[in-house]
């Protein structure tokens, strides 16, 4: 395993960064910006992707699957969609290599095949979709769409950390279109509560729903619906966003649709998405200095059983105490791993396995068999105490429901106690300088405003609570009304 | 629905074309040569993928993510792999647009931002696979690597079809990582067999297991295992591969282990993979002039129930009737659409069902209730009969194990129908040209007599039979001895 870990007070990113390597989730790979993610970070990815194509199936949508590329007039159809991407985009010219006659061996571009239009690489498929969709929709019959996509996108990014923001990443689309703006805009809030649903029960992550104001939103939306989470360090991280998108897109692609009652009218959209990056958020909410820290709804080893053995004859013992529980875990659906490995210590094991945050440990020597005793570890608490072996499987069933709650109300708590109100502005910049969090503040709603006190203080307005009581005020920057107080934030 | 299908024995290639299109599997995009898979046709390949995800993990194998771009100085170090794709790579060269001034609201490449070393699309990831593995081996401790991506890839293609030849595909792809010759060339084995168990006991597909000759093999591969299957139309089609690697990937990144003697040795690898090529094999084995024919282990839909009415009450009636029909599908996992849409007649209904191949179809209207019977209808055999109210799940749950036998039965006649021998050179042009088929004929294990051959008839060499007898004989073409038959055919 090499070195400790670094702790988070000393360095937070640092902290992060080592934890993602050693935990054995992903690494910088020889594409600058663009990441591997090993199988135990993809196990993880793999949970989190089954429970919400579930709920995208179960809300009426179907997975489909368009082109990774984007023929260049197509991308800049919608314009402000288009410019918003335009600067981080991995752009394809050739589609051919032939030998170097130079370089023996070696290869370089044909210059002869260049393509007559490039080829963007889909930052996002808006464009392609609606280009697809065009074709689709004659009707009202031929509406609501309800797609999604499972797909890998790339955003030319210029300082890139692994999950957080990775030149390559995967995620889900949705894509949607719609006969009214009414039923848009549902779809939108309605896949908003699903993402705040799935942080919350899933990933444990507590989630602030909000709209995102206008220079945040997303670049050719009407509204981006989105959830923020708060992370250790006191930053925000957005975690999902579903945007109400009008009729741009319809309009960029020319989308119509023949109403009941005979009329043409441009169709309603929404896309939404969640990423790779909500494995980023999954550890920086959980974890400690120890390592990872896995709600056992994601983990991809629930229970880890370590034997205690000194010879042949004490392991063939440990492991026939220890075989009617690995019976029972595997009909009961619990993942397990009995580590019998005999090229590690049982103190290498402990450690392994708290770094990658499997949530129970089970521990059984000789001792144990005399004692008809085990012990049993409980990760996010680091406690360990000793059961009796006929207790093992409430013990189990206790600690993984006890394991996820907990992490989610230890998280729940950690946000609560850091959203604070500013009345001031210089109360403003003292609590993002000192205490972080969010700050929860008046705004005047505009532009101006939002990006003096960015420029000034580093935070942004992560997004306008849904839920937030109607309090007016005056602006702390400006003192102009306001209708409500906004959440700002540092963030990711 | 428009137009009647094309018939099959009319033109074979217009009848897929067409069918694909109607039976809403696939499209064209606006991406030169690249598809959309669309919500029918993806959920089919998700079935496929949730089967063979399983029977890989069953077999030890782990999933995980590698990056879409491979660096150019990465895809070159396998010499024999880069010459094989170099022809077919998509190549981004720029990661920036701009606003184009003449222009105004268009973009255009960035000069400025042009990449100092090119990036290949992945046609496979073999180089940016082992260039990581390189990082992951140091001794035989970290051996066995057995992993599995399912990824995107992108092979240029000059004339491409929906599913059989596509410049974006969908694949999986196996790369392991062994300490022996032997194993290496065992694991490359233990995947043929899945593919084979896959193809014929979920897609209904026979095949034959083989392996390629020197020409037809992967490039970078010391052997390649194929399983290849028998079209309708008498071409030969290759389902999936899998390929021992031997050294040449480890000696190309230099990615050495210390043996449990201490020994340092190259690794020995594998890779392999099938793809949404299989979408077309299962159209091009099953399917028929009235459109698709699905197994029923991979149809989205098992059972399709249509009620018959002419007036709310006769709806409400036999909705009910059908009623706890629907709840026991439910209850025992068969998928199933009542298809209640009042915007559409039955007949209609009946012909989208038959084009979509959904296996099973159930009528019932007024006239049933009165005599408590239904009609049932299965789309194989376009047989219809009508059964008593109550033997409905038993009828069900004959029909799901007897379509998939039958299918795979068919078209197991069919393939065996079609396997030929060629004793002379002229024997095998005839059959070659008059009947199609596999051909069955000695062969001189020679690369210059097979390009003859290819070059004369259009066949080629499918594979070497594993299962073949060892036959001794004289080469077809040049009369030297042979130690076993090969198979020829058109292929796909």
């Amino acid at each position: 395993m090499g070195k400790k870990l670094t702790k988070r007070e000393e360095d937070y990113s640092k902290w992060y960064n080592e934890l993602v390597v050693k935990a054995d989730l992903a690494e910088n790979s020889s594409v600058r910006g663009c990441m591997v993610i090993k199988p135990y970070g993809y196990a993880i990815w793999e949970k989190m992707q089954n429970q919400l194509d579930q709920m995208f199936k179960e809300t009426g949508h179907q997975n489909a699957y368009f082109p990774l590329f984007v023929p260049k007039s197509l991308f800049e159809a919608e314009e402000k969609n288009a410019e918003g991407f335009a600067k981080e985009c991995a752009i394809v010219t050739h589609y051919r290599l032939k030998s170097d006659i130079k370089n023996p061996g070696k290869l370089i571009v044909d210059e002869k095949a260049k393509l007559e239009e490039e080829l963007i690489v889909r930052p996002t498929s808006e464009a392609v979709i609606w280009n697809t969709y065009k074709n689709w929709i004659q009707s009202y019959r031929d509406l609501p769409i309800l797609i999604n996509q499972w797909a890998n996108v790339v955003r030319w990014e210029m300082r890139t950390r692994l999950f957080l923001r990775t030149a390559e990443f995967l995620w889900q689309e949705g894509h949607t279109a719609h006969e009214t703006k009414k039923e848009a805009i549902n779809e939108a809030i309605l896949i908003n509560d699903i993402y705040a649903e799935f942080a919350e029960n899933h990933m444990g992550i507590p989630v602030i729903k909000g709209l995102k104001s206008d220079s945040e939103k997303f670049a050719g939306a009407e509204e981006t619906y989105c959830i923020e989470a708060l992370m250790q360090d006191g930053k925000s991280l957005q975690a999902g966003t579903s945007h109400f998108l009008g009729q741009n897109f319809a309009k960029a692609f020319d989308v119509k649709f023949a109403s009941k009652n005979g009329d043409l009218d441009y169709v309603w959209a929404t896309s939404w998405g969640v990423s790779t990056r909500l494995m980023g958020a999954l550890v920086m909410t959980h974890s400690d200095d120890n390592g990872l820290v896995l709600p056992p709804k994601l983990a991809p080893i629930q229970v880890v059983i370590i034997p205690i053995y000194k010879s042949k004859e004490e392991f063939n013992a440990v492991e026939s105490y220890i075989e009617p529980i690995l019976e029972k875990l595997k009909s009961k659906g619990i993942s397990f791993l009995f580590d019998k490995r005999d090229t590690h210590k049982p103190g290498f094991k402990f450690n392994e396995h708290e770094i990658k945050g499997v949530p129970i440990r089970i521990v059984a020597g000789p001792k144990d068999i005399e004692n008809s005793s085990l012990e049993i570890f409980r990760r996010d608490k680091m406690e360990k105490e000793t059961i009796n072996f006929d207790d093992v499987f409430s013990r189990i069933d206790f600690l993984i429901t006890d394991i996820q709650n907990n992490l989610f109300e230890r998280a729940q708590s950690f946000k609560n106690a850091n959203i604070r109100n500013a009345n001031t502005y210089q109360e403003f910049k003292d609590l993002i300088k000192n205490k972080g969090g969010f700050v929860s503040a008046h705004w005047d709603g505009t532009a101006e405003t939002e990006e003096i006190i960015k420029k000034e203080t580093k935070a942004t307005i992560r997004c306008i609570p849904i839920d937030g009581v109607k309090e007016k005020g005056n602006c702390i920057y400006s003192k102009k009304p306001s209708e409500q107080r906004v959440l700002f934030a540092k963030a990711y």
